[in-house]
């Protein structure tokens, strides 16, 4: 079920069946000369939109698309949110759900950028419940698209060197599988990105100059971006159908 | 043009000839018993979307989907943010966007409830300029796509009785032509559901026990969604170009 | 009864009969060659004070003087809030109010650049209790004087041209009633004003350079200064009057 | 000159001349059975208006009406800030100030609870100078109207015993000359009132039941608060000559 | 019982003894030609240290090391926290002992600028819960060590010239006693360093070309640190005793 | 060189030779039955200062000892902030020794759950310049104590079983090597603790019932935080030998 496209009604009834829900969540940056801008957020709507169909009770949520890119906004195009102001909207998004009796809140992220602020706004949340000694009764869990079971190994495999860490094949297959009309081509010199650290945005373009780290994603193919949505969308699936079952059982979260 | 479907490069191309930019926004909310969770920014999406086929120069950049609906939180599946947190995430979309050189920042709004917060942001990014005595060098628009040229006369003239202001048949037909395979169906009872006025969410609720607003949602149609779509898209178009038009004149922003 | 003229065991008094309060509210900016920098909350406060005056049950609490200007930063001597302040300021002033047992606070208003920060406010004070799925039990008001029964038909009669927007000769007759030793005189060239955007303060005051917008304020007179406060403080009566006739019915607030 | 009650222009040429400015500070705030609610911001407003008289290059801006009282919000009536939020606030107020050259902002005061609070936002108006390096080009000024010269010693032999720190008699005096008509009688008991910590709102109305803090208040009169306002306003009129005359050297703020 | 040095089961025992705790507090900025950067909040430290040893159930918790110190933020190695952020802080290790139940925190402080912020800080924790009309159950003290019993007459009687109110020989005897390998010796020209006052960084460091501020440090000794040191202790221990009396003491918090 | 040991004109000369700063950073918090509630930011300090003496030219800065802890908030003694307070926290001491022209911050941590608050702290910092499109000229660096060349090796061969992710056997062995007469002793059952997810402090305390997380605590033995303590402060003072050596190339940071 996706949240947006349901009624409330259709939310209330879920609701008494499962109090998961998955979010996509990723970053809307430069991805080099062929990468698109939507790149991150669409790989994590794609996947759990894909997981979705044909699943029991799982429960999409609308697409946390603009996250942390501070680094990436010497490039036309990028947004980012503050890691402060990211930390308040992740914190009011929760609280919603929360107040709709939602116990599960599974980010599914396609940012590396995000991964700290999304931790910090979890420790947020939970410092409320804390600070005035009653729980939270949440699980908030944060879960990189890439670390899906299957879907490393089938990269690495696919693409033994030039994946790098940003703008990298993988993303970029995935992207080209769901939005065929919108496949780029450049060149990209040299062919492997160079690597190297990430500090404000100035200092990263003159690091990376065409926005790739350390990547080759000239070897995307939409072909190779089916497969590994397929993969990943299969092992999110599984992963639904436990915390459902683990929630479904005597005792859970009581 | 889609920022997220193209690649910084594109955009850096864009900004030479234009340096607008339209940006989708609504809200992620209750629509009653027969209207879509993301009726708001979905319907502010999809005429983003059908105007940018066929323009000339019209950059359309990612939905901002989640916005300002406490008052719907007795609901489940609304999702909302604090004022202050939109205020600053706002802030920071626009502050990303004026870092490359985007000077008109068009917000096409489908929720009436952003609309006091959307202006408050204008104001506090304004008033960062304002202090130091110096120009922001931007020009923010909001623009509720029910004010687009010609749309509010054909709702009226296609609802007479029954519109409402709230869950109301306009919108739900949008999103029925643009999502057939999620329209709904449900009884809805008073037909026209009461007014009144709009405080906090369990008084929202009490007052609004099913989440319309003066409305009859039954009324809605695809095909006259369709109708409203291609009026509103029009509109939006012929504005974009003006704004296109403005700028490349000579003096303009100088 | 004006608050800060009575003593806390008035107020407490006042409570069992009544457990509303009119808050002026405005802004402290220029006004043009001849209007005061204090006029926006000057006329909040000359219409609520006079209203006061015979009438029953009416508390009257200190006027929130300085709102949101950053437009106006340009003249010297206007004072402004950035939004994000004025949203925790009011914040603060509702919560001590509601702290007390007042249930609905009546805001009336003199500056139209406070209407988004001042309805943002309220939302953001009925999130608190809407994320809690608690009740608020307030009602919040905002007022605008120009929109009091009788008032704009009274100004359209009497300006029929070179009414205009800011600094205009409705409120600014008002300022010459009560503070007669303080009516300027200044040339105003053109006589009426140009109309234009409201971006920054810079901008601002390049489109309007003596900072009125679309005004004749030489219009301006203390008689009819004195007609308007008459018909605006009595209609300002009749609303107080009616909201506590309501909170006095059986089961309202309840 | 009274900013609220001058024009724009007006206020351009002042600072052609003085680039002083005096704010009234103060607090809504219970006073005890007799005190107004507004004494303290009435006090600092009462000599500040009755120094601008005759003086010569004083200007005096609108009045900080509410202030840091959360110790009085147990009293109905009492409207405070949060110390944060009066941080901000405060921060505006001054940054506005600023922005037109305004130099040195003093800050004439009601209110005992709100110097740390003035403190703290004027050390966080320096900090921003600070962390960048670079000069703020203000003097900021807290002045407490107790404190002015000639004042204690006036209060001391008027009221040998029973003075207290709050509700005090000496406050009463001034706003009883101010406001003759809102002159208040009450019983008090004990005559002279307990004095204790201040802590959180609950605790402080357990030890200081009805409001009074070590105060005799029925030791007011009208007559006394006339010669305390003289003083005051003479030593203060004193005080802006010496800053304009310091302003005006040649060298300063240079 | 030195809180960091202890385990958590220790301190679950003490609060069944006494529910006070020292929280030394001091700042990291420059002291002149020959004061410490840490000179104070190593004096708190030292002397909180000292206390315990021998007292009977004193707790001292983590020194809070960086304060408000932006006025000297043009002297290298100065560390400062912003006011508002420094309230912030403030709140959460408050918070964070009241979550276990102590109900008295005593802030020995060193340095005269944290002033204004620590007593915002208490008002800011004091107003979450006057706002909600309940009671905090705190006690929040705030005291100099140099107005322990007996430290003032000390150093008066040592230093009859000179001392100062910054990088004074109090306070670096403190340091000298505690750290003698770090005992720094230059010139200081003049002897006695001018006084003034207190704006931002880049004018302190005008008026104050070496950092001190009317003191003369070379007069400082680790003999009389020592003794200072002996005095603040057996003060500190003998208020602490006193409160923890006061805690015993039937009805005392209840 | 210690910097709160210094002076600022020895931190001045410091700067001429070398912009790098070593800042210890952990957390206050529980580690079970027999570790400090210090021994988080005592390990960082300890290594650090043990580095610092004999290394050329490397600074260690004050302590950073409350971090963010609030899982452990149910255990007595644990003080936190939360992640946004300590974002702004580790800001402004960033802004402080960034304005003295330090280049390269490295905080040495003692806390894996701080990693997520200091990574966003620093994308605050840097985007703070990434938004403006300029430099920040900063390099930020996050280093575990644990993760420093040879440690993680030496505590594998020294616990191959039961070392577990907290209050575990390397981090006490450190805190006894350095704080001897704080050794403690007390049962711990099961002598390896549960493993599990960390959510809010109630939550926390039911799965890790006396705080110990997957660790055996009792195998600690001062002799091999001896050797701990070597091996950790030899790489840290290489690491600091070569962002000195890297600083002093000629065209770094330029």
């Amino acid at each position: 079920m996706i949240l947006h496209l349901s009624t409330w009604t259709e939310i209330e009834a879920h609701l008494a069946r499962s109090r998961v829900i998955v979010i996509p969540i990723g970053s809307n940056e430069q991805h080099g000369p062929t990468g698109l801008l939507g790149t991150d957020w669409l790989c994590a709507e794609i996947i759990a939109h894909r997981a979705e169909v044909g699943s029991i009770d799982m429960l999409v949520g609308p697409t946390f698309n603009v996250g942390m890119a501070q680094h990436h906004l010497g490039f036309p195009g990028t947004i980012s949110l503050r890691p402060s102001t990211m930390i308040l909207a992740l914190r009011d998004w929760i609280s919603s759900l929360a107040a709709h009796g939602f116990e599960t809140i599974y980010f599914l992220n396609g940012h590396g950028g995000n991964i700290p602020t999304i931790e910090a706004a979890f420790s947020e949340v939970f410092a409320e419940a804390s600070f005035r000694g009653c729980r939270s009764g949440l699980d908030l869990i944060l879960r990189n698209w890439w670390q899906l079971a299957g879907v490393d190994a089938l990269a690495r495999q696919q693409f033994p060197v030039g994946h790098g860490s940003h703008a990298d094949p993988s993303e970029i297959s995935i992207t080209q599988a769901a939005y065929p009309q919108s496949i780029k081509s450049a060149p990209c010199h040299p062919p492997i990105a160079p690597s190297g650290a990430v500090r404000d945005a100035v200092d990263f373009r003159d690091i990376h100059p065409d926005g790739r780290m350390g990547s080759d994603p000239l070897q995307a193919s939409p072909d190779f971006g089916e497969r590994l949505i397929g993969v990943a969308a299969q092992a999110l699936s599984n992963e639904i159908a436990a915390l459902n079952a683990a929630q479904a059982r005597p005792g859970a979260n009581s």
